[in-house]
């Protein structure tokens, strides 16, 4: 029988009821012909209830029993969700990721999957079982002791089971129903997309489209794991939500498939820094330990021996960045004039595989942004993505103006 | 090191406050030189939140799947403790069932323990740890699935850690400070027991006197282990609580230690049966089979081929025991005039290891009641325990008025 993967977030598992209609949903694929394997989170506010138990417990907690309490929520719905599809008359039974088992590293809260040995789960369906619900986010330690894969983890799960099963297609159930080429809620005129790129999709998952987590689409590209993104509230059919998909199954595509966004952003420049070799490596390896997430960088032509250097960052860390810098320039690692943050700056991204092949991308959006009288303050650009700094007042307008320049609601 | 063993019930872990308690209670015996292992249960309410999703779920569920959501409230709280005591520097982790292993039947949802391999465990004190948090109630079966133990399972999960570990002593915290002569919510002249033989606290146990789960007294009975019953929410010195133990170790005892009683119980009478040899084994088996707990039987003399057979059940097991008699006339299994049943009795016992070598317990006891115009229905007796059945209404009379004729407010 062909292999399908379903995973269903917090939100779809919410309720009793949500646990009764996203099991409908499986019995239907079931009834297909399909062996299902259902990933499922925790009923959502569970594990933000187990989190500050810990947190209030022990601040510095230790990892490996944060890992025990935080990975119950998942067991709960696990069973429940195999005691629901058992009333449907579908045969099933849940697992744990030690009883799997989804063997792990040991990096507690923040573990990485090693290997999924199907045997156990397959002599199960060989004996007539239909549908292995197994509770994702969670694994076992090579000491024997449970591991999770950090929030969010449940899609990572549901992709390294798609890859171990050989799974036909990964569905994520979600609260949304795919992709848009742009957030709705700023541009009325963004567009679901049928089909988007894996590298597009890590582009947009990383600017802020929050659909899924970052590591299952890499987990995807890497094991070609064609996923689905679809809502769990909807009537679907075997079309709905967007595939996210190799780039060679998507046939005809725009240039730009998609404008991202992220609206808290802060811009960080350290004046007239001495300039010598390793200095870049000094300043953000100063940083990374500090506890900041830099993402954009950028450095000035240097004279004189001293350079500008730029970066951006979330604004809620700009106190630990200054921190950073401040200790790094006592200690006499780096020597700079002065460290200046612009807090009121929003990042807009454009993204797209088409860009690779097609040139004036570039030149386009910046012309788009200047007929609307914004300055662009920074700008990267990687090979399917260019991204600006702009003041965050003109966020909204520039999403819309760069969505309707590509004309991103219409399809290729 | 010696072992202790310290069980902590639902209320002992309540909240984080409460766990808080407890894992003090924990560092004193630590720094009295003990290794000790905590069996936790899960915070009150979480248990029966779980039973009830699972209920809501699928009313004839799978026992298997019961078991893995209902046995993830003592993970929970496992966890949580073994956070705590790191907090206070003690060195602690937390242990679930399949990681010990506990081994058990397959029998889920009322599984019992086949082993407990300290090696595990014991390897951890030798590295330096302190403190071994188990999670209650669960284990593991053959086939590698997560079983529990039935509700009350702690209490023996407490105790086969304290035989499987040679411990010096099982340490019950619970929501009261001791075993009473009766319950002080009746007579203000209950006494709290120092000590009190593992027969006697079985007794007390099976009729009403929930302290112990009565799986928990057999099993520290059959492996001697020492078994101490005390308040989580006092002070406690060396001496506190009530000490469950051999009969040897108690020097001197009172003939009568207790005053038990159950106030919901129904006595039923089947009238006119038709006597043959079995008759007795037809009706109970199908009364079991029905799910009535029976619990006391008197068969009066049979005349002329025909016999009344007399039981006491709980009052809301009336109607169960009503339509398994039904049934089993209307298939020719038994045959009877009518079924009597009278819902306003209580059962008062006295329960005594000394009454074993005193006669006249039994006299004395019917007097007692004779002489506050009591009238007794039902009598039935065991080497230890002496138990009526009488009206309701003089329940509280009763008790009072046998805890003051045994003299249980004086100690032997």
């Amino acid at each position: 029988m062909p292999v399908l993967v379903m995973k269903f977030g917090g939100t779809s598992v919410a309720t009793l009821d949500r646990i009764r209609r996203a099991a409908k949903r499986v019995g239907v694929e079931v009834s297909k012909g399909y062996d299902v394997i259902v990933i499922v989170s925790a009923m959502s506010g569970k594990t933000n209830e187990l989190v500050g138990w810990v947190n209030e417990t022990s601040p510095l907690y230790d990892a490996r029993e944060y890992d025990a309490v935080v990975s119950s929520g998942e067991n709960v719905t696990a069973g429940l969700m195999a005691l629901t599809l058992q009333e449907m008359d579908v045969p099933a039974r849940s697992w744990q990721g030690w009883q799997v088992p989804v063997k792990t590293t040991a990096a507690h809260s923040s573990a990485r999957i090693e290997e999924i040995p199907p045997a156990n789960i397959m002599a199960k369906f060989g004996e007539g079982m239909k549908v292995a619900v197994v509770a994702g986010f969670q694994g076992v330690s090579p000491e024997g002791r449970i591991t999770t894969l950090g929030r969010g983890g449940s899609d990572t799960t549901a992709v390294a089971f798609a890859a171990a099963f050989d799974a036909e297609r990964c569905d994520i159930y979600t609260d949304v129903d795919g992709v848009y080429t742009t957030d709705p809620r700023v541009s009325a005129k963004a567009r679901k997309l049928d089909k988007i790129a894996f590298e597009e999709m890590l582009e947009l998952a990383s600017l802020g489209a929050k659909v899924l987590q970052t590591r299952s689409v890499e987990l995807a590209m890497r094991y070609k794991v064609k996923l689905r993104v679809l809502s769990s509230f909807e009537e679907q059919s075997d079309e709905a939500g967007t595939l996210v998909c190799d780039e060679e199954e998507i046939m005809e595509s725009n240039v730009v498939s998609g404008v991202a966004f992220s609206r808290d952003e802060a811009k960080m420049t350290l004046v007239s820094v001495a300039d010598r070799p390793g200095i870049a490596a000094a300043i953000f390896t100063a940083l990374s330990e500090g506890g900041v997430n830099v993402d954009m960088i950028v450095q000035n032509i240097s004279e004189e021996g001293r350079t500008d250097m730029t970066w951006s960052c979330p604004v809620d860390q700009i106190k630990r960045a200054e921190a950073a810098m401040d200790a790094a320039k006592a200690s006499g690692e780096i020597n700079f004039h002065e460290l200046i943050a612009d807090t009121d700056v929003a990042k807009v991204s454009v993204v797209g595989i088409g860009m690779r092949s097609h040139t004036g991308v570039a030149a386009k959006m910046f012309q788009v942004l200047s007929n609307e009288g914004i300055n662009i303050k920074v700008i990267t650009t990687s090979e399917i993505k260019i991204s600006v700094l702009i003041d965050r007042k003109y966020l909204e307008l520039a999403v819309q103006a760069l969505h309707d320049a590509f004309e991103l609601d219409k399809v290729a």
